[in-house]
């Protein structure tokens, strides 16, 4: 059985994986790109994001962990607000064009990626191997469509919150790597909430500072020393 | 003027500064003492609490950051849930007893400590020079009372959750010293809570790794680089 797995997700120093009042003008929420500097500045995400490469001002404990991510993935599950802003019915946005995600022509997946949403919408063929797939019947439906997808591959989850909460509280999750950011956002998304006492069954296997946050991984089986 | 300090605040992955039902015998609530092994283990700690003095299992960073909580401290306040379980009027315990403090006849305090309560009481002269004042009067009077008894040294917050809270909300914290364990409590007392919008005006200063926890220090004027 592929695994369930979430990587490089940031978390401010309160809590939270994206800051209050997500819109078009900020895709995080506001102060939420403050969580992601340490990301951005690895080459692994530059190029992932067809970014002009710089190769220093990283740290390499980032770099692993942002190419650690990527590894053995064959499909990705998002909630609809990581897909973007738009909520209600799949309409054009106000500039005229549909929603395509935040990622231009081609995003960063290169494998089939489900959406949950209550909305009903054809699947969208991008650049570079992706496909956006919409899911309007629930989480588990979707991790199926997705395992299938990856055809033996694991399966990542995007985010956010509310999306990984609803994997956590189902106890699919396998695997999960949280980036603590030195910063304090005061409100937005929190990642451990809504989860009926905790995220059950993980335990924490590794924590592994880097100069500009602390890495944690979270498993289902105890490997702290 | 002297400064406002809260330190060796042990706080879990998901936000908890103490597990849930705090009671006489689980006083950091269920799991609570989970986030203070690190501290348990410095014999900074073990001396202050008159405990059998370990040379090794600490980490050095972990021993100074227990030194620096007690430096330049006159006076502490703390709610009543960090000074005991006993809730309502101050009656004797099921015992038979006067509740005087987790903390023996020789609390590791040596200087008048200032406990928030809505139930009068007279002051407890300790041994070594510790002396518990009931202040039925609000935070801001216990506030005052302390930095009077300190004498130029600083004041230091004790705990728990809903004390800090209080101070930070009324924005009277100069600096903040978290130690974030790897651990999950799943429910508790969360720090970052009833904030209206966090802990305005203090900024990250200062993240040190030990081997066992990320210490955190925030302060009031910003110092990351």
């Amino acid at each position: 059985m592929p695994a369930l797995r979430a990587h490089n997700l940031a978390v401010s120093l309160d809590g939270y994986l994206a800051g209050p009042r997500q819109s078009l003008d900020t895709p995080l929420g506001v102060g939420g790109e403050r969580l992601h500097g340490w990301a951005f500045a690895t080459p692994s995400f530059q190029r992932m994001h067809g970014l002009p490469v710089t190769a220093d001002g990283h740290d390499e404990v980032d770099e692993r962990f942002i190419v650690r991510g990527d590894e053995g993935i064959g499909a990705t599950v998002m909630g609809r607000n990581m897909f973007g802003p738009v909520r209600g019915p799949w309409e054009a946005t106000p500039e005229g064009r549909a929603w395509t995600g935040w990622w231009g022509d081609e995003p960063p997946y290169h494998h089939p990626v489900f959406v949950l949403t209550h909305h009903p919408r054809e699947p969208i063929t991008m650049k570079g191997g992706t496909t956006f797939h919409f899911v309007t019947d629930g989480p588990e439906a979707a991790l199926a469509q997705a395992v299938e997808a990856a055809a033996g591959l694991d399966v990542r989850i995007g985010g956010g919150a509310d999306t990984v909460q609803q994997y956590l509280r189902a106890g699919l999750v396998d695997e999960l790597h949280l980036a603590i950011a030195p910063v304090l956002l005061g409100g937005g998304e929190r990642l451990f909430d809504h989860l009926d006492g905790g995220p059950a069954g993980l335990d924490v296997a590794e924590v592994v500072p880097s100069s500009t946050v602390t890495h944690v991984r979270l498993t289902r089986t105890p490997a702290w020393p």
